[in-house]
């Protein structure tokens, strides 16, 4: 199965191609470079690289989040509007458990992180096992003391855009965290390729209509308004 | 340190730029098409995509050999044509040390090997110690059956073009030894980087001119005319 993932829902914009477990080709960027200017002429180049048109792909993947709002939605809307012209089935996996795929060789237990600002990570937990995480928790938004409680001793390595200050803020109460190796730590196209592969072959694929994004919090615009109603409602 | 590293010694074709140890772009392709059309390209859209001109590159990296003679005489001439251009220095390192730093997460002890044909591979081992690999033999191309003598029973990944042949081989006179996940198991631009960066940072960069491919055999097209030559001497 050829799948054409995306990935820019955290720091990078990412976009891998797999046939079957082998990954055919992958184009990570880390630039600081908005995606809306660099997923596309990405994927563009990708597959131009390798003589394959958008027609020979069997199905999009994307990092539905959580993450950053404006990143998901690019990603979203990017593989919304590519399956919708090539007519082909979609699927959305979570940014965390795609990030848990890329880092699968570190084996172990992962802990996924981001940043979500306000004193809060988006974290899921995993184990390695077989070569593929198991998930030992939901998604969800918590705050890093909390996180540090649940943590512990256990060992983990850490991963994501959020996994320098976890370890910067938990490293004394937490003694067995360590922090995966650069090249693993961020979610990238392969992981989300890898992510999706044994949902769509379970047929989860859906439309391109039916695909959206998934946040665990709402929008801060919306926060703020909702905060700013409650004050006057008191 | 920015680097940007070529890798197309093996069936690959990539290009990584990091800025010290962090990775800030990566292309790769395994598609089958050659180097030769691909390498310029990817080199081309990654830097474009972040953009940076090759003028903001501190030094160009080159996976030297062993591997393919083509595959290492095109990554070679590429880096040798740009870093002359751009003025830059550049290095060669070991195709099999940069499949190794490649694939450091695993941890342990890995093999590295390509095919090279006759049945032969091209081999080293590692250890990896404190996230880095440490070399414990030298490069060399020898028979399957006498690695799997040197092998025995101790554990190692297998990482390289020639896993699937040396696994297949070898798994019941080695049962130690496991096959690294498909993402880490090909030689990467990243691999290079990571190799060449601690090599740069020693001040063992050389000029393009001093820059060249490092064979661990004779072409086939030489070792067939000396064998004509002995035979009609005999």
């Amino acid at each position: 199965m050829k799948i054409l993932a995306f990935e820019s829902a955290s720091v990078c914009a990412s976009v891998a191609r797999t046939r079957a477990a082998p990954l055919i080709a992958h184009s990570f960027q880390n630039s600081g470079a908005t995606p809306t200017r660099t997923l596309l002429p990405m994927a563009q180049a990708l597959l131009e690289n390798c003589d394959v048109p958008l027609a020979a792909v069997d199905a999009l993947a994307v990092a539905h989040g959580p993450g950053s709002f404006t990143g998901v939605r690019i990603g979203v809307a990017t593989v919304k509007g590519l399956a919708l012209g090539a007519e082909k089935p979609c699927i959305g996996v979570s940014t965390l458990a795609s990030m848990a795929w890329g880092a699968r060789a570190l084996g172990g237990r992962l802990c996924c992180v981001m940043d979500a600002r306000a004193g809060q990570v988006y974290n899921a937990l995993f184990a390695i096992e077989d070569d593929a995480p198991r998930r030992l928790c939901a998604d969800r938004a918590l705050p890093l003391a909390a996180l540090g409680e649940e943590i512990g001793d256990t060992p983990y390595f850490l991963v994501g855009d959020g996994a320098d200050l976890c370890y910067n803020t938990l490293k004394e109460r937490c003694p067995g965290l360590r922090l995966a190796p650069p090249e693993l730590r961020y979610p990238t196209g392969f992981g989300v390729a890898a992510a999706a592969l044994p949902l769509l072959r379970d047929g989860r694929g859906s439309t391109p209509q039916a695909l959206d994004a998934f946040y665990l919090r709402r929008p801060q615009a919306e926060r703020e308004r909702l905060k700013r109603l409650s004050a006057q409602n008191q």
